[in-house]
């Protein structure tokens, strides 16, 4: 925190990409003076809209983000990608693989794109997300991508942090059976089928208008559509953005877009609130903590009794 | 609870499988009645030894897992399989999918076999996983099996409570850039190679070479052995066998060993406090949760500043 508090409020507001990524980087640390910097951040934005988007790995999800964030610059908006990685939760990053990708240049250069990975806590990435969200946001950014790699936990649970979930499936990988198995019909908004020239498209294409008529959807509740494109010829781009914008429109018009909204920042407040507890019993408790798992290891006590223990010691 | 505690420990005890089994669910269903009995059952457990077991979707999992399983049991042993799916995390199960394979009859049907699925909260299944371990080890079986499908952050925590975590790959899926992914060379202790005789196998079998090579392992470290397995064949079966005895010879005898032990214990201690602060907050607080998102929805409040008047409320 070399700048002050009214320092990096404007740096932001101005839209200063060098201090935006410096103070993602504060906050992905944890940085305490951070979260008063994020506090009065929080106010200034509001207007950006949250696209996620999550597939399995293969699905082409870089290259249909690349096309959206393409489109929607073309419309004039500043665009932001956030690629997630969160199945790196101990090594802080990939070793190899397609974080090689981040030197991608689109948009001439203009697009924001940033790559996060796990830093070994649980929630510790999706607050870290949420945070960077905020930054953004708070800098002028209309669209800003939250990309995650996987359909597990973690992606779920950063893509409740959007706006609108796209979930990304391609045909022939088994995609079908493992959309249902991921629980992902819970999280999409819109299915995009990429890779659509592939065989097999029409098949995905079927089993999922099936399991979406499976779902019991009532009057107003949102009914996830089923788009095609193919990302690397831009194909289907432009049907994905007006469905994104029919999505928005529920959003702010229907009650369930309200309560989407609402549930939104009641799991934000709820996540913060965690992430201090543990920070605090990690700090007070620690040593406690490895005597009580001394204990367990000699079977003199139990995981269940020792965790009894330390909450009633904490009052 | 029909039972009394006293009941349910007997039974326990005397290996009554209908109430190993009615147990299980009331800890997946968090029956608060159910903790002093796992309380009660962690004291007479510690002789089991657990096994992770994960990887890929497609790598052959169960299949490994099953032939392993009647390798243990044709040694006397009794052996309980816990299938775990972490990615359903709303729907309280797949729809579809391998679930199906839970009617398998493996080890003439004296292998005792549980599927179990996320109920939506965060933690909750490795928690879930953790008291039938628990239940399972103090009902007398020697060897269980956690089987998890896929690679995210929750099969990871789920690892983190086996004594040996095996992980699965097959050739020519990109699995050998998927391992780095996933940050999952930290919590293999074994690789196995399965359908080994497919094509690729020897490159997946030098490419998790040259990893493990980048990897800095100290002097008395636990150097993950690859092996080579066809599990439809039970090619290998024995080999995994000795390596993961192998493993255990190092849990119990090495330093790093008794801390891997030890730190297996405090996580779930941990795990167990953060459950319970959860269940507190969102009990007593929903209320003002819900009104403080209203709040930050109009950008009156921000979710940090909320987290904080929450917290400073709770003492």
């Amino acid at each position: 925190m070399t700048l002050t508090t009214e320092q990096y409020l404007s740096a932001v507001k101005n839209a200063d990409i060098r201090i935006v990524s410096r103070l993602i980087s504060l906050a992905e640390n944890r940085q305490p003076a951070v979260r008063r910097v994020l506090s009065l951040l929080f106010k200034q934005g509001g207007r950006a809209r949250i696209i996620g988007v999550t597939g399995s790995p293969g699905a082409g999800k870089s290259t249909l983000v690349d096309t959206l964030a393409e489109q929607y610059q073309a419309q004039g908006k500043r665009v932001a990608i956030l690629a997630v990685d969160p199945s790196s939760p101990f090594s802080g990053g990939a070793l190899l693989g397609d974080r090689i990708r981040m030197n991608r240049t689109i948009g001439g250069g203009k697009i924001y794109i940033r790559s996060m990975a796990s830093r070994g806590s649980l929630g510790g990435l999706s607050d870290a997300t949420a945070d960077a969200i905020c930054i953004l946001d708070a800098s002028g950014f209309d669209i800003i991508f939250v990309e995650t790699v996987g359909v597990g936990q973690a992606e779920v649970d950063i893509a409740k942090a959007a706006h609108t979930t796209i979930v990304v499936l391609v045909p022939g990988m088994g995609d079908s059976v493992q959309a249902l198995k991921a629980g992902i019909l819970e999280i999409a908004d819109l299915f995009v089928i990429n890779k659509a020239d592939h065989e097999g498209s029409d098949r995905l294409h079927k089993d999922l208008r099936v399991l979406i008529s499976l779902t019991d959807f009532k009057e107003h509740d949102w009914k996830p559509p089923i788009l095609k494109t193919v990302a690397t010829k831009a194909q289907g781009a432009k049907e994905v953005v007006d469905s994104v914008s029919q999505h928005l429109e529920w959003l702010v018009t229907s009650e369930q877009g309200k309560q989407r909204q609402l549930s939104l920042y009641s799991e934000r407040i709820l996540s913060l609130i965690f992430r201090a507890v543990r920070e605090e019993i990690m700090l007070k408790k620690e040593k406690e903590i490895q005597q009580l798992a001394q204990k367990c290891l000699k079977r003199e006590s139990d995981p269940y009794s020792a965790a009894l223990s330390l909450l009633e010691a904490r009052d």
